[in-house]
């Protein structure tokens, strides 16, 4: 009943009709439906992975030193690819301003004005990292068919357990607060525990179970407390673990299913979200609505 | 049936009226359903928020240094408006004793005795721990309208699956015994395997696939033997995991029945959702509801 | 119908009736539903603490030197009491040969020998590992009642996943022979990955996420492959966790009840284990059985 | 109704009838249903182990030195066994050339090309590492009756699952260019982050929470990055681990309908194993059984 294609739409996508050519520009950059959209895409994605590739490797000295010259050009060919991509973009969209003050229109630009201030500013190390942010453009790739349910599924369990995620942060923030103050007080400076926030650093990266080793508790109580803590960030884990697999084997086998109408002839409920007929006594499901 | 807010008040705060203005600064401080008192958890949250944060910087010692004077001033600014917050929650709260006895209660007076103790004490870096301890005050927080029911939640799951956490630590206690021991007949003091105790706190370390790489096996038998139990440890997280998993799909899916209605013939709970009869007695469970 | 008490019973206790006092030895030793058994486990579960405590702090040197008397006492103490408790359980037990056969049996014996065999032997090193293994001895606790059913469930879930664990190891070995060989190659002797069952053992330390850093590839294709591996380690993770996560779920929701029996009055499954009414009907699910 | 033997038959063993001799050969070599056939598979398995063990060791620079001859020995032993199998499992099989481009056939050729190369090519290292592919052989491992079904259960719900875990995947790849690179600007040179790739292999090192340490933040700022990535990382293991929970939750408690018989009137399945009529056309589900 609902119409997918549409639902899914960017709101600053949505309106009516444009004229014709620019409905065609507009169907093969923001559509997925149809051959040409698709191609746009994956070309579109290998552009933005050689791109990014380009930007890596130019930060490694002994390849920037031989092939700058080529890193420079792909660098500006796909920047100006990019900028011709925007403003075709700004040009077909329904609403243009809408766009471009949305997370992926901003993604966009900011994808290609660091090169252009290179230009005129030096600094160019901070530029880098604005620029390699086209990364974020790939997220695009999930609006390919394949992809679409999937990635719905795994952010609505996401945002239904939210909550449940934020109490489990703060538990860990306060738990790692008053771990890392205790290694403070207990360790003491010879062994690297210099600070609070350090020490606190410490605990998150003990209980993270990450344990780089670069600071390590050395006296005996300094080690059972750490060791405590490690036990602690080996058990905890199963809380985030817990909830996010809970929310999904509830989405899995249908267990919101509740909230569905029950049968207009038997009154039973339970049917799947996809049943045109009751599976108790047969009735149609949609009797009412035509 | 059940009063949802009175059910929530702790028991220090349940019994008859107060005279109006009490009752009124109770509603502000311990309640948190007026915009009032979700004014004042706000604020509180922010000033703990602040108030750690200080006490976390003034650990460093370079900023100690510059900014002592101010983070001097800050300290003993929370520490006075905590002072006064303390008095009003005693003042107005039903049953004073059972608050100062009680968990909040403490964590709130050991939020600020500290401070206080450094007067005329020396020491002060072991009170420095004791004050951070007013990071626990954060935990208010989960009065919050829309985090209660979900600690709530996440708590019981962890008090129903308690035995079984304590089975899962119990085996991995015993487990980084007899590894530890081994290793350090194995290994020897060469590699840092010096004691019983220092090695099953690398059995630790190991086991929680921390790994801090601080003490770590240099011989052959050493290093097959910690690979055992490496692979055991990345093995068994999968316990704690699924001991949770299991407690929250039940909680979600209703597979915790207890809060279904209770047989009106034999008053046994625990009924599926869709049963019409006792299965206890065979009575039927909707006869008083027609 | 199946009488829990006597179905708990390790074989070498079942068996005809002993004489009166040995029965009463026996109920105190090996039983825990009377209180005189309750509190002989409470005391047997302190002095086993106590003594495997004994053992780890006498490994530490500076202890030793010190304390080294007492721990000395402290042994001894405990190894006769535990000698004179070994041969009360032969003496009561149904089938003494056979409960000095079982794992228990053979844990009771070796956490006594090792103390005697130090009077006439050297090496008192490696004698160290085998007392400790007293520590095995606490998995006792678990007959207490709280744990009991705990513990099955825990462990049918492991035994009824084994095949799928096997599996598991299985691929997880393979990986790590395969990346650790190519880490060999790639990286040669130069970064510590001086042979194959070295390159294995890092290959393990990767993939379980433990991560020591005492070898660690430093080529460009070395970290290539090893971050490949990091992301594998990550993400199989899943696979033990999964299947004993539904493993349990299954134990949970009841969802191995479809091996129950039907209604013997409108035929209908899917009764709780626990039930004895049927929930669509309402008839006697034990009616043919009386 | 689906002939399971055959069924599981590759498909370069499918089709008419051999010579009785050939017949049974394939039976012994291929099959695993008659104890010869499963005799073959235990001692190859043997086989397996051994060599690759021996590969192992002779890379050991001491082992090698003193039991070189007999590994070498070894070494062609088990090479001229493995290319007699190779050539009975041609001469057996139903279509040569298919099982020859398979997977497995792969598998076998290159287990034991490498070995005659040696003969003629230097440069033994590299050979080594396709040598112990040979390891995957032993995947054939799981033909045995008992890991059948239990690893097509872990394969299908990793197949369900795949487009899920490709979207965790892209998500992770993103978070580590971007982090990476973050830490690239802020930490700089000094503390090891020399490059982008450099400093994504660092993000990839702590978020899968491996964290050898070799190279590690030592600024505030770069700290408070770095602890923000391990927390990620510590929570959206959850992810993986909640996907391929709730695939096999789904597939134990039979909530992956696909098997369940299709209606009747109109073909189409997913039905629930309580369904009396089709969810899609109303149509009775048990019609034909009376």
């Amino acid at each position: 009943m609902i119409n997918r294609k549409k639902a899914t739409l960017p709101r600053y996508n949505q309106g009516e009709a444009l004229s014709p050519w620019r409905e065609h520009i507009n169907d093969v950059i923001f559509g997925f439906h149809t051959p040409m959209g698709r191609a746009f895409d994956v070309i579109l994605i290998v552009s933005i992975i050689i791109s990014v590739l380009a930007i890596m490797l130019d930060s490694v000295e002994a390849i920037r030193l031989e092939y700058g010259d080529w890193l420079f050009g792909v660098e500006w060919f796909f920047t100006i690819l990019f900028t011709l991509e925007y403003f075709l973009r700004l040009i077909c969209v329904r609403k243009p301003w809408l766009y471009a003050k949305s997370f992926f229109g901003l993604v966009d630009l900011l994808s290609i004005i660091p090169t252009y201030l290179t230009l005129i500013l030096p600094g160019a190390k901070y530029m880098l990292v604005i620029r390699i942010l086209r990364v974020l453009r790939l997220f695009r790739v999930l609006k390919l068919a394949e992809y679409l349910g999937e990635a719905n599924v795994l952010m609505r369990a996401l945002s239904n357990s939210r909550h449940k995620i934020m109490v489990f942060l703060y538990t860990v923030t306060t738990l790692v607060v008053v771990f890392g103050s205790l290694l403070y007080v207990v360790e003491g400076e010879g062994s690297g525990f210099t600070s609070i926030p350090k020490s606190v650093y410490w605990a998150i990266v003990t209980l993270t179970t990450v344990g780089y080793g670069d600071i390590a508790p050395v006296s005996p109580l300094g080690q059972f407390i750490a060791a405590t803590i490690m036990v602690l960030g080996y058990g905890i884990i199963a809380v985030p673990t817990g909830i996010y697999s809970a929310e999904l084997v509830r989405a899995y086998t249908g267990g919101d299913k509740a909230i569905g109408e029950p049968c207009m002839t038997c009154g039973e409920t339970g049917h799947d979200k996809d049943a045109l007929f009751c599976k108790h006594c047969g009735g149609s499901l949609e009797a009412e609505e035509d």
